[in-house]
């Protein structure tokens, strides 16, 4: 199942895809795709859901033309991996790391799809990462191992994790200061329930600025595998339905790249993975 | 005036204090002190919440051996940051910073001032570390300067920024993994608003351990004064009302005592803020 959010921002309303591309309202269903709404679906409370979308029995909604917001609402925490991938580790002249290097991002970051990414203030060299979102569906706490990993999460997304570089590495402490910025993650278009993606370790995932391939590279290359990733954060801390953990970006991006300009506004960064969808945004300026 | 929530976990009341201690049920004010009513009560909606307080002219609430949760609802971020006293960074071997050291604490790590506070599974170097802590009651947005700054905060109250120092420092990557275990940020008793703490840089703040003093400090001796973080922190984040922030702890942590033996499970933890009240926690075992 694939579902979205569409709506202006704060009031988006939650739809399922069938597939044949045809949106269903699920308005009656619950009033919002969310925690609350993600618990449910993994603890089979809204088990035949699906099969309605499937058989096209519910209201079909009209969204042609109109904004998708994130594809979760209000997700209680953003938890970022760094350095995921061989490639992106040694363009970024870092050692691979012994464990997964997890950092955090304000909620307040998280943006549609297609939603302007505004260049922050003082900002120099703010930069793309092309990411696979996992979205939380039951609550994670010491998780055993990968298999109850396998269990906690409701499903995938696209998100790419803005990065202002300057302000992550040269202003003193630590990377949260670099990632923090409002629109800094946009996520969508759609969360696409676990059940629909055969392997998350199997994904191409290419990045595009004004129309050049940036990066062209797959989650087969992550150096700890997304199950992986859910079962070590659940050590840290405690992960609950609708907490998004962004898995860490390959090689390609602006930093790796000496001599390529960071995105100015007007650029146009558009993401892809296979099966979960398109983002696209135009750079602004805050 | 003094903000609390009192009841379970996740079904707290808000209550008013009066100046003579009685406690007043806010419940027909407002469902919850959250965000929205902080920012009712900056823009003046409630102007009048605080006289009817002074009066009497409220229901008493029956307060007496009920749970007193953290003051503030569902933070949408807790920003931290880190060695804002002199004292502290020479304890942890770390230079005078030339600009604030900022970190994110998932929300969910929140918990009462007398709540229980859990050494995580695997954790060998859990310390404490008083703080006074900001909530914020505007929303904040690349703050021209410390007036804007003072204007966007609601009050203060106390927070244990619980820091597990092996996850922060031996486990790769960022300070985040030490800072979001689950009780890692008791907070409360009171959000006291703004307007009665006469000054935030002259607060005497002490915590204990099993009785014996550990640390002794004052707000006077901050780096980076509380307008000044607020207005930093603006210029690398959205602040919203009902965010968090703890503003760096004095020295005197187990981090800086060699040979102090860390927190373990049955230890009791103290902190006390003049006027802002007093925590008391009580270490258990995750």
């Amino acid at each position: 199942m694939k579902l979205l959010r569409v709506g202006p921002p704060g009031a988006e309303r939650p739809v399922a895809l069938g597939q044949d591309g045809t949106a269903y309202d699920l308005s009656g269903v619950t009033a919002d795709i969310d925690g609350g709404f993600l618990a449910g679906l993994a603890d089979g409370g809204l088990a035949g859901l699906a099969a309605r979308v499937a058989a096209g029995r519910l209201p079909v909604a009209e969204i042609g033309g109109r904004r998708i917001g994130p594809p979760v609402a209000g997700p209680g925490k953003v938890v970022g991996i760094g350095l995921n991938y061989r490639d992106h580790a040694a363009e970024a002249g870092a050692p691979i790391p012994d464990e997964p290097v997890i950092f955090l991002k304000p909620s307040s970051t998280v943006v549609g799809p297609y939603d302007e990414v505004l260049v922050p203030r003082g900002g120099e060299k703010t930069d793309y990462e092309a990411e696979l979102a996992v979205v939380i569906g039951r609550t994670a706490r010491y998780l055993p191992d990968r298999a109850a990993a396998a269990g906690a999460i409701a499903g995938y997304t696209i998100a790419n994790d803005v990065t202002e570089r300057a302000f992550q590495f040269e202003r003193g402490g630590q990377w949260d200061k670099g990632k923090s910025a409002e629109t800094f993650t946009p996520l969508g278009p759609w969360l696409v329930t676990a059940d629909e993606v055969a392997d998350p370790q199997r994904l191409p995932l290419r990045l595009w600025v004004n129309g050049e391939l940036r990066q062209d590279g797959s989650t087969g290359r992550m150096i700890f595998p997304v199950l992986e990733l859910v079962r070590y954060a659940s050590q840290f801390m405690v992960l609950e339905p609708g907490d998004v953990i962004v898995t860490g970006t390959p090689a390609g991006v602006t930093l790796g790249r000496p001599g390529t300009p960071y995105l100015t506004p007007g650029d146009i960064v558009e993401i892809e993975i296979d099966g979960l969808g398109r983002q696209r945004q135009v750079l602004g300026k805050a």
